[in-house]
Formats: structure tokens, sequence, C-alpha cells
């Protein structure tokens, strides 16, 4: 397989963290999201829609959409599982997954930076603002939806799931912008848990080559 | 079953799409968003996130996040599927999902719009610029990928899937502030065709109990 993506991307994060837990080998393909790679010809033939990332399977198909590539892996590879076995625990496992990757990361994106820089003309520090506001909402909720749930290791019981692939990226990129993280005990107790499992590290920006620190 | 939702949220209406393409019986539950019933005490006993759509199931269970629900309609009754049976095509049914619900609708959502407002004062002019830009620009991938994809009635294939629950809401949403959907050829086919099935239709936010027009 080989997977499109950018070091820091976090929906390119999410996959490569799938890769690792699942132990499949992938070819890195770097895309350059600062330079503008992605809205090349070269990668306009790969992602229609010119996001990262984009796996390419075995067979040459292309597949976008990180939730969706994950459960596309949870499928043809489902040892081990990212989903639990239940249609409830999936149901749970998929909410805190689209809570962050509907309700936060999508705020928070390159092109949308750039629209509230270039077009809004907000300025660094309200856009950090902006950029803070929408990590630290979404993860107050995602600390609400966990404490409705059975203590685990993990989001979701004691093994990690799609929901901690989506949510140790975002992690990541709050901390860029220096969001507190103050009081979300249970949400970075996970985090915690995560860093310590080879396949969260392996996958993190700092450990891929086209890392630029 | 029972919904908590609102007429007009995009989020709902999914849902309120999938219940009635499986023709499965609900009791719905209006909550007011503009009215901010959702943050009431109330209903953050329902959604520890205090987001509509909460599907109740029959045993209690609350369920969020929208495509979490519909995928969790689609494992427990199964008939007529939202999804493909193939990976692949369940891939590519999440994919085009996901740019909806990931890529668009979280840009324009009412707290989204609010934070523009208060925070950032930008006027409605600009605000109503913001929505449709992603709103277009959002659609314009659809339709790329659709292109990329076999022509069929529906987004994918002769059948409504996921991918059309989520289209047909969005196309709502920005018709509210006039987005400009020309030369979208083949999305606009898709969502011709989806409204005219009654499913659709009795979805849609007019024939809601909550509906003010």
């Amino acid at each position: 397989m080989k997977l499109y993506n950018y070091f820091r991307s976090s929906a390119s994060f999410r996959v490569r963290i799938a890769l690792q837990i699942k132990g499949l080998p992938f070819e890195y393909l770097p895309v350059h999201l600062v330079k503008g790679e992605h809205k090349q010809e070269k990668y306009a033939a790969i992602s229609a829609s010119t996001l990262v990332p984009t796996l390419e399977t075995d067979g040459g198909e292309l597949l976008g959409q990180s939730m969706a590539i994950m459960e596309y892996l949870d499928e043809t590879h489902p040892e081990p599982p990212l989903l639990p076995r239940d249609a409830l625990g999936r149901a749970r496992v998929r909410a805190l997954s689209q809570l962050i990757a509907c309700e936060i990361h999508p705020l928070n994106n390159l092109r949308v930076l750039k629209y509230l820089t270039h077009q809004l003309k907000v300025s660094e520090e309200a856009k950090a603002d902006w950029y803070r506001h929408w990590v630290r909402n979404g993860l107050e909720l995602y600390e609400k939806e966990l404490a409705r749930l059975p203590k685990g290791t993990y989001s979701y019981g004691d093994t990690p799931t799609m929901a901690d692939c989506c949510l140790v990226p975002q992690i990541f990129n709050g901390r860029r912008f220096n969001t507190d993280y103050t009081g979300l005990d249970r949400t970075m107790a996970v985090f915690e848990a995560c860093m310590k499992h080879p396949a969260f590290d392996k996958a993190q920006p700092v450990n891929q080559p086209d890392n630029e620190g």
C-alpha cells in the first residue's frame, strides 16, 4: 500500500496510526501542503478533491477521507480491530471519532486559516484564539462524552480504537497553538496512554521522513 | 426509537432520511437550536456534547453524531442498505459522506456563524460569502469525486446511500444562502433524483412537526 500524506496533517496522522496498529507496511509518499503540492496536477490525478491523505491499495484503488480509510483498513485487515464487534460499541467509537473529525478539525485546517487571514483579514492573534477556541471547546465535549462511558485505558475500552486515532493528532495540533488542556483529565490520560503505545509514537509527525520539526 | 432533532438541522435531516429509507417508525422530539434548547439542562442529560441529533434506541441507549447513527441503523436494520456490501464500495460511500460532513457542514453550523458575528465582528455580507464559499467549494470537490465513479441514479449506484443522506441536506442549506450551484451537473442530478424519492421528501424540513417555514 501507499500513503500520500503530510507529516503534520492531522488526517494523515490518523491513518498512519491505524496502519501502525495493524502492522501494515506502506510506502510513504509526501505531499507538501504548505508548498501547495496537493493542488498541483500530479496530486490532483491521485485525489479528485486534492485532500490528503490518499491511500493507494495494492490493487491500485485510490481512497480518500481518513475515517473512510480507517474503516476500510479495519474491514480488509480485521486484526487487531479498530472498532468494537457490537453495533452499539461501534456507534460509540464512531461518534467519538466524528466529534474530533467533524466538530473540531474542519475549523482549523490550513484552507480555513488562510480564509480567515486573506478574506476576513483576521489578525494572527484572533486566528490563534479561533484555533484554540474550537480545540478546547471540542475537547471539553469529548471529555463529557468519555465521562458517560466505562473507564478504560483508551477512549473506549482497553485497546486503541479509531477514536484514539482521531484524538491524538488533534491534541498534537492544539499544542502547536498552546491550547489549554487543563481539566481535561480523562482525555489527557487517554492521550498519555496512547503515546506509550509504539504505533502512536511511530506515526507522530517528528518520526516521518518529511518532518521539518 | 426516538429522534431528538431540529427541523432545519442538516445533521438531523440526514438521520431522518436514513430512518425513512429503512421505513423505521420513530418519535419526533424537537430541540429548538435557535432558542438554545440544546444547551439547557434537559437536553444536556440526553446529549453530553449538546449536539443534535440524538437517537434513542428502543433499549434506551442514546447515540450521537449523524454518520455514526446512520451506520448503527444500517448494522441493526440492514434492509434496504445504506452502504454497499463490498469494502471498496463502502469506502467510496463513506468518503463522499465525509466530504460533506467533514469538509463543508462544520464550517457553516450555527455556533460557527455566531463566532463569526460576535467574536470576529464579521458583517452579514461577509458571513454569507463565507457560507457560500465553503458550500460551493465543497460541492465542486463532490462533483469531481462523482466524475471518477460509474454514473448512477444516486451518488453511488442506483439506490440511495449514506452519501445521498448527507448531500441532500447540504444542498438545502446552501440554498438558504443562495449558493450558486451552476455547473454542478451530476451532483444536482443526484439531488433531483433524491427529491423524487419519498424518503427524502418525508424527511425534509418543511414536512417536520416543528417546521417554521
